[in-house]
């Protein structure tokens, strides 16, 4: 990539972490209602940070950090780095006020154009790669800003929006799509990518790998809120039959009855949205699902998740279409069109039944940048495909998300699979 | 009081709230560092619903409640009113905005004022009587202000100040005053105040009550940082022998080892102030001690807490002078003057050892409001005096505060007593 | 105290800790259900502990420990002597086993002996005063067998009794009594001993103190089951009024719906006792409160806790008629009798409103042995009288004991008091 | 198998149980240290409450249940049978007494030999079946007592044995055996057993799965103790970067230095064992590591641990030689002998970097027996072979054990495995 081309990228991808802002209020930058989410104003200034740490630091010759105390306030995970204000507490920075973070954004913008300028730098290769490490980084958070500041909004009894529809924005009305089972043989298959790919992509989804897979079967579309209300009217989260013990067991204790933000009155169902409480869509995909949800829906339907691998193999089958983000569109939308798998990028994440672990002679990266995606490859599960708050160009058929399967806050929903 | 009056110190009051977020950014409004501390939007809401819970929806017709979803938002305890939002979650309201609750404000004001003005309301003595108790009670949450932002911006690693200090000004210097013994005699004693006192006092001052006191000796001021300092080198914090049991676990548990807003560094002592970080002054009392800390330093010393009779027997034969509260002054100052006890009211308030229950006789009056002192008579100690955050005009000689032992978040220091 | 008669009472006293233990199965002397409770076993330990800590090691010359760790396993709460096992750990003590409990009994027993026999001792005057106390000591212990045991036996469903009732035995039984309200003058009250009184006492009923008391009435006898049932049946337990602000909270968090031992079936009321479960006697008095409950239901009267003066005052204004333990009457009987306060000792511990803080005058001894009370005096209530598991001669009107209001396995239960 | 084998390998298996129990005191039956270990009286009653819900109650006419609450007291797991008394509770049971318990086990017995005597019942295969699966699980109960039961004596700061080593027994003397890497070709491997296999297994053992493993090698023994002590002396526990996050995580809140039962005394390395504190010997197996510590020695060596698939391939290359228990030898011992892998099922459990999921194509059986494996497949890991307490003829290279990757109180340990 040329160092036009990448300044470019870098600017744009750093403009539309702000654009996402532009409909907050002030007040709403330091919201966090848990642990596991993070304040909007704590993104902004974490993806300026990660820059900061590992490319101006040890590669822009002078450069002065904006604050020294930033260093642990906006670390994140990376115990190579040093220590790390508590996560729980990100919503008490108080301090500095968002206009500082966005002063502290332009210094850090201005330093990293000085250093992409630089075409005869020393680590010119360790630049270009990092940059685009931190370019999809910054993308990973604009998708959490988004997952994030819906959970801490429904905290709030008011169930503020935060938009409102856009004057004359009306959804796409299409056909419901009839659920379809699309056959696939067995087989020896590679998944994931060489080290050396071309394209970026991250270490987790190294090297390609060689597994073998019986014949299966996916569904062509995703399911449905209508037809997961089903489960629950059946008694889904009153019956230990369908549940893995440990999501049984949390279910009770976090008295689960429906997904996330589902609210049932009197006079419907509704779910609450970014644009605040919106009337459910029957066929619009169920979203929120932890994985334990979608593992016990699949069961008591007498299918199962798909394994990772299931998942990638189907999806290469298929031409792969870049997902567009749409600002508009921050819900999951009705399945539509005719190719055979619906909904892969572009609707809500997919768990599969694929704990998250390295693939065979996967090998993290040495220094606190290893620290990135390996040391994670425990007790989570492998989410597939994209969701509508995934962001233009981020996600493809290799890609894997992680989670843990008692996690709910995520745009996730399910795609059936079965033994043929 | 006449309306005119009434009003008057209605709007003062009001005012005055307003008055202490001057120096606040808009993202400082919402911070809650823990559940027993609020947001400074919060107090500015709650302080309007309760004018408008307890006065204007039941005494003025035709009211109509800015929004019905905040008679649960603000809540603060009053069961009789209905449910309340989760303490612990007040933080998590970015919503209404701080425009919105300033609006709120606007809209009770203007309502308590017509309500002020109608001289012949057939409930004039309880629109007057509420008016009163809504005005004391606004104080009492702008010395919590205070108090709980104090807490929270100390939760920030870059310990932001609320306030510079106004330029050119500076602390007047006093000699040290030599810490003295005032010695009592015993005898019958009166406490408190009779239900029907002409000037304003809390339910829980009354009714007058006798009590029987052994002769005893305060002393003549607070304990300062200095002498609190000794205790600290000679492992006070480090020695069970000093502390009662429930303390001691305590300080285990949470491992303190000085005062809450005490910091050592290699370059002297420090204490975190609303001024920021500044240098500990020996002359100054001690502040932020919880109980335990407050007793076991006097256990330490051979001496002991005042009862709350003891001390507002020996504050009763002196000239009371009313404090007056300074912005500027937002740090217990050393004792100066030469009246028997210094420091009564305007530096910290002081740890009895007295459990905090009713007075023989007392009851709670009916209804939500009957909540607002006496159901917490149980497991907490009284504090008698006021400190440098109590607003003017607001204590007296009666005055019963009262927090959990465990409590360090006040300004709470410490006067010794001793047997003689 | 003659030698021979302390070592006859030393003598006797331990023999009842192993007579009240004839009825339990070897695996029911670990039995632990909370960390407030101990095990039979550990409580046989523990005062054997007491002795050779306190007498044994520093009076005995020659003495040699049974075993070493035994300082520290049998160690509840003295600092002083060193570290403790954890207190919620000790069911989890299978070694020692009884058998070498017992054998550490008799050595510790053999020692005392001993000691006791030197009438030349030079500490003479220390070794019979912590006898005395150690015998005092473990007579407390016998009452917590019995409470604790309760408790743990609760805890399994099979609901096991701690023993069969007599053959023959039946409860006697008496015409209800009336509830009346005895009227006592106010005035200034002696209350507690002198520090040098004749007979033993614990420090914390020292120095005598002088009281100021306004008029008020008690009532004859404690509250009964029939009369607490009105109040369940009124909602006590849904209604907010009645309840001290924490009790509220408390009873929520832990859903409590009536006293810890009811049971309640289509077939009527039931309660656990040590006899297994027994129809409620509507007669018998209430027992197993909280300090919570009984101030709820004496509010819900329109009465109110007395307060430990109070209370004294009026006992001591009757002949005192030293309790009689009997080990076939483990339940607290209905009142019976014409004396103007019944119930006062045999029946249950009477919670009074009055915190557990010390005398004004008192000081804790000094060493390890000072920690018996003083450092508890903060959080608790105390409690006056006795309860049909004291042991014989242990309470006298003077006797204060205190738990925190939120203990409800103690044998405790209710006098009410008002105003007059 | 006759019915008469049947019979006797049910007796044989019913009688181990108690043989293991003869070193036991009375006082040790009810011990459970944690939740998650059992009491020995309650794996007594659990295993004989399995065949009473599973074969009695359903296929013997005329049976009556010993105790109709034992159905919930002994219920360990099973949501389809009703519900369990509180798992961290078992150790409050001290009725039944071990007497009781004992009965209740002759009861079963008398039962299940009668039944067992019915050559024409008309379900004979189920109750033959189950009969089998009941002795597996006996077998497994076995092991656990061990687990358990070292677990909780090791709470006891007495530091009890649970049996002295028989007089003359001596550990065999065997040469240090060298650490070697196996090669394993890859391709194409066959793993787990046919649904209709002939020997018994569990069902999570089934169906036959094919999987593609590139090329790999295996360490000819376990890790040992002296090749761990490198790991720590080289501050493994104190650096984050061989550690999962989640495991760096748990061992900084609970301070882990060192495996669970390693002592590090002035005078050397000690580990307690169920023959009491006994010197760490350098070439037996490092033991009880959770899986975290597992992977993290692995990574800091620059190794890994093998999958499933890697072990089981391995495994089954070579002879099987079926383990024998021997209750004189309850610490794995160092390796010896000359065949490629050592140690395979008679030392420690082996610790994989599988995740505990279903085999394509696995499906849990139905009714309450169907919870029996299925429903833990989430969250856990796979570890292979067996230990020094597994009992004799209960492993095979297709067992599937799995515990959390937390968990530190099984006999697990560690073999290295590479890519090539």
């Amino acid at each position: 990539m040329a160092s036009d081309d990448i300044s470019r990228s870098f600017l744009r991808i750093r403009q539309q972490s702000l654009a996402a802002c532009e409909r907050l209020e002030i007040e709403d930058y330091g919201l966090q209602a848990e642990a596991f989410t993070s304040p909007p104003k704590w993104h902004l200034a974490h993806t300026s940070w990660f820059f900061e740490t590992f490319l101006l630091k040890p590669c822009l010759e002078g450069y002065e950090a904006c604050n020294p105390l930033y260093e642990e306030l906006f670390n994140s995970y990376y115990n190579g780095v040093g220590g790390q204000y508590a996560r729980s507490q990100r919503g008490l920075l108080s301090r500095p006020t968002v206009a500082e973070v966005l002063s502290y954004r332009q210094q850090v913008d201005r330093a990293i154009i000085e250093l992409l300028d630089d075409d005869s730098h020393p680590q010119r290769d360790t630049v270009l790669q990092r940059c685009r490490l931190g370019i999809q980084h910054e993308q990973q958070h604009q998708e959490l800003f988004y997952t994030d500041l819906k959970y801490s909004l429904f905290a709030n009894p008011l169930l503020p929006a935060f938009a409102e529809l856009s004057a004359g924005w009306r959804p796409p009305i299409f056909p419901a799509v009839e659920q379809q089972w699309r056959q696939y043989e067995g087989g020896l298959f590679e998944a994931g990518l060489p080290v050396d790919a071309v394209d970026f992509s991250f270490d987790n989804e190294s090297p390609a790998v060689r597994v073998y897979l019986e014949p299966f079967a996916l569904s062509n579309r995703l399911v449905t809120n209508g037809e997961y209300q089903a489960f629950v009217d059946d008694g889904g989260y009153k019956n230990h039959q369908h549940w893995l013990a440990d999501g049984w067991t949390l279910a009770q204790e976090e008295r689960w009855q429906r997904p996330l933000y589902w609210l049932d009155r009197d006079d419907g169902g509704w779910e609450f949205t970014l644009f605040g409480l919106r009337r459910r869509d029957p066929h619009a995909p169920v979203c929120h699902l932890s994985g334990y949800e979608a593992d016990a829906y699949a069961s008591w339907l007498g299918a199962r998740l798909p394994t990772e691998f299931e998942w990638e193999c189907a999806a290469r089958k298929q031409a792969f279409t870049p997902l567009v983000f749409d600002a508009d569109r921050l819900n999951p939308q009705p399945a539509s069109g005719d190719i055979p798998l619906l909904q892969l990028y572009d609707a809500c994440w997919q768990w599969t039944g694929s704990a998250y672990r390295p693939y065979p002679g996967f090998s993290a990266g040495g220094g606190a940048i290893g620290e990135y995606n390996g040391k994670f490859m425990a007790n989570q599960w492998v989410l597939k495909g994209g969701s509508c708050v995934s962001q233009s160009g981020h996600v493809r058929p290799t890609y894997r998300n992680f989670f843990y399967p008692s996690d709910r806050w995520q745009f996730s929903g399910l795609r059936l699979a079965r033994d043929v």
